[in-house]
């Protein structure tokens, strides 16, 4: 495994206020780069000083979009040492992206070796404000210099670090979600379960649209017969009905998610059961209306756990437990972010240490 | 309308051998560049030596892909003078394509001016030799350096110039095509319609996959049904099915082509009767089968006409007029790259003089 070079920075930045974060508006001081090429691989990771980029007007990325990224956090612990949720998993989802996008894949041990030294590097950016975290940039895209439609040959993989601030600065509250009818996320053998670019590109149109009319998230629907739940916007999305709860499953559409992971192995190790299955926004309806969905939320890495007090189309609302956050979805928050803040003891095993 | 500034070269590069040229390998001196703020509107056009960008490692165009290009080309007569085919069209599509990503519109007219400022500047790039062309290529991409997931507020256009050979260096000859059966293009509700990068990065596993085995596209299906021919790889499809000629309709999903629309626009000035609507796979592959189906071709800039001699999947070959390329499609080939190269009348008005 080729060995990070260090290059610090000469000129520290000034840290913002902590208590003024939004996210992924400021940037540490250090990034890591690496380079590849079809005939040498992976060459030259190194952490360097956070700085633009040099890329051909011709260069693939702004063209076609071959580009995957990942988002993780580091977290300050109440001993004031700093750790990773998970990264194994943004690891392993970046390389199933990559193939999807024909890019190469990225040595899981130096992507880690990666993560751990950057975070170091930069470890006095990690915000210690309650609720305040470290937000981590995995991102790789092709910078092949040629208008031809092939599989990239040049790519550059990039991690850089952001300071953000809490996602609910005022406590945790339920959002209302608009249900997307016209603009369609994903389709099975297309990209929605890959974390990359065209995605979102897709879904600017109706989040913006959605927020203009006061709405948190769009609520995305499969694209075939525009029937079955996918996702809340950019992240998961669960419902709690009756003693259940109820996902949908993970079958081409839906981005894999390692808080929605997280979610489900950690009710499962509270006796809850969990069904990752089709769910038809027929149910959700009905069950809001008859009281059988009881809660529901969506779940990312931004914000952990975000309870939904509305779903709404043009025409109707329906409210969820009375638009208050829902008690195991509040539950879930603080194990989770517990866990994380490594203010609990982590019984999974899923924290990981930047010494 | 603001002026187009002009920085010129100091150092002109060497033109790549006419004879030795591929499809956008080698650019111009000089690109055209225009910056956009929310708040200032799109400011200082220019057109300024060819050289790299320097973009944020936080730009949204390599997060979430916010990126529409076009392609057109500048033909150079017999008398020496260029032409443009239909630029126009580009540019409208170009705006419809960044409306679907919440990228700001450019006025047409700005743009018609910078794309004859630019090709006038480089016209000496313009290559001579049979059939080839300087391929022209605008592009719009954001680059907000900030990680939320918003509409995008800075962006950046610029039209880059490149020498290219002709597609068929050894005379027209039909290619075989993959029908494609598990990735899938575009659906409804998605960006099918629009040129930006997602719908090109998601389409390369598919066509390398495609290529590796002897074929030169992969034939894309409807992404509901997997049941409606759609598009061949990057460009438009055409059947000649007895005396009409049939092609995939424009409902959201497949590219309005300028080809493909000069071709319809083409064939009824000639009597022959097309329809643009649903096209099943079945009525194809029993068509080639019967022999209904006489002719096969996708058209598109970089092609113009390419005919399609066998379809196939993994197990089936369906070879369509033995092989051959078919003579509605050569005569539609001749009038068409005749008109662009100015070696016949352009009576459609669809050529644009860079004086």
């Amino acid at each position: 495994m080729a060995e990070i070079r260090i290059e610090k920075t000469a000129h520290p930045k000034e840290k913002p206020d902590s208590g003024n974060l939004s996210f992924g508006k400021y940037f540490t001081d250090h990034m890591f780069v690496m380079n590849y090429e079809k005939d040498k691989g992976w060459f030259d990771p190194r952490i360097v000083p956070f700085a633009p980029f040099e890329i051909s007007p011709a260069a693939m990325v702004l063209h076609y979009a071959p580009e995957v990224f990942e988002g993780l956090k580091a977290y300050r612990r109440p001993d004031g040492s700093v750790q990773l949720f998970r990264p194994q998993e943004n690891i392993a989802r970046m390389n199933r992206s990559a193939e999807r996008m024909c890019l190469p894949q990225i040595d899981p041990e130096l992507f880690m070796e990666a993560l751990l030294a950057l975070v170091r590097t930069d470890s006095d950016w990690v915000p210690a404000g309650e609720d305040t975290t470290l937000y981590i940039r995995p991102f790789l895209f092709a910078t092949d210099p040629k208008l031809g439609v092939h599989a990239p040959s040049m790519c550059t993989f990039a991690i850089i670090l952001s300071p953000v601030g809490p996602y609910f600065p005022e406590g945790v509250n339920p959002v209302k979600i608009f249900i997307e009818k016209e603009d369609v996320r994903a389709v099975r053998g297309g990209t929605g379960f890959a974390k990359c670019g065209g995605n979102y590109a897709g879904s600017l149109r109706a989040g913006e649209r959605a927020e203009a009319n006061g709405f948190a998230q769009v609520l995305w629907l499969d694209g075939v017969e525009k029937k079955y739940v996918e996702e809340g916007g950019g992240m998961n999305i669960m419902f709690k009905i009756k003693d259940k709860v109820v996902t949908p499953a993970l079958l081409g559409t839906v981005l894999p998610g390692i808080t929605r992971k997280s979610v489900i192995e950690m009710l499962k190790s509270w006796n809850i059961e969990v069904e990752e299955r089709l769910v038809t926004l027929e149910e959700i309806l009905t069950g809001i209306k008859n009281g059988d969905v009881e809660e529901a939320w969506c779940c990312g890495t931004a914000a952990v756990i975000s309870p939904i007090g509305e779903f709404a189309t043009e025409d109707e609302q329906y409210t969820i437990g009375g638009f208050k956050s829902g008690p195991l979805a509040l539950k879930l928050y603080h194990a989770l972010t517990d866990l994380q803040f490594g203010r609990t003891e982590d019984s999974f095993g899923w924290t990981v240490r930047v010494a």
